[in-house]
């Protein structure tokens, strides 16, 4: 039988991917989807768009992305998104469009979030779905993250 | 010399694009980014959510993926995106992302566009980049093209 993860191991393990972006000079932020039924991470990503030249290639619009291939579906009803970082509007919108059932984030994000700040898009009559949302989880750690991500890049 | 398209020959195409999506059972969204230095079109994109499983395979996100490759570069300040439908949330916080210059889109969409309505994302202090915005150009073949495309999905 496949344990279940507890909640915590699943947001240090999106701050491990995280930190592999830092790595490679990406903004650090990291996610991934964990699939209820089987109780199973299904996909895992980080931030790329440096690399890319791609300013769609978010931690989220990738793990989104792969776990739709690997059930070889649209809806992700049955699936949670972790992710470091508060997600901006782009990452909403897609989290709704991917009908993702429960969303769990660290960091939040007064700047570029869209969830609990900005537009709080979850909030808009014209967003067709709303995960449930978890967010502050592990904030600090992810947040301190990209705070030395940043100064290093202005140092 | 290069021949610059009159606006009307851009929209026209883009409706090409969105009428190949029917064709292949897609939502009929067909968009195109212009480069102005160079006087041309550089990316063109239909909506792809059925075939790839893939709810983010939206005409704008990937035509403006497609131009950031062929430029090698993150910015599409020089350019502009023309899309047959009202841009929703996802695709409103993409363009931001991605600097585009000037947006023109065809048909509003009141259920899910994110520009001229819902959360009219560009008024929202939080996305820092605005492009000029052109509404409306070619609603009506636009818009039948989608009517026509639900009506037989419901029939």
């Amino acid at each position: 039988m496949t344990k279940q993860p507890i909640d915590q191991d699943l947001m240090a393990r999106a701050l491990t991917l995280a930190k592999q972006a830092q790595e490679i000079g990406e903004v650090p932020v990291g996610a991934l989807i964990y699939h209820r039924p089987s109780a199973k991470i299904i996909a895992e990503a980080y931030n790329l768009c440096e690399a890319t030249h791609d300013t769609s290639a978010h931690a989220e619009m990738l793990a989104i992305k792969k776990a739709q291939a690997h059930l070889g579906e649209k809806s992700l009803k049955d699936c949670d998104l972790w992710v470091t970082l508060e997600p901006c509007a782009m990452c909403a919108g897609a989290i709704a469009h991917a009908r993702i059932g429960r969303l769990y984030y660290g960091a939040e994000d007064p700047k570029g979030g869209a969830v609990d700040n900005g537009p709080h898009l979850f909030h808009q009559p014209t967003i067709h779905h709303k995960p449930e949302i978890y967010g502050g989880l592990s904030a600090r750690p992810s947040a301190e993250l990209l705070k030395a991500f940043f100064a290093s890049k202005r140092g």
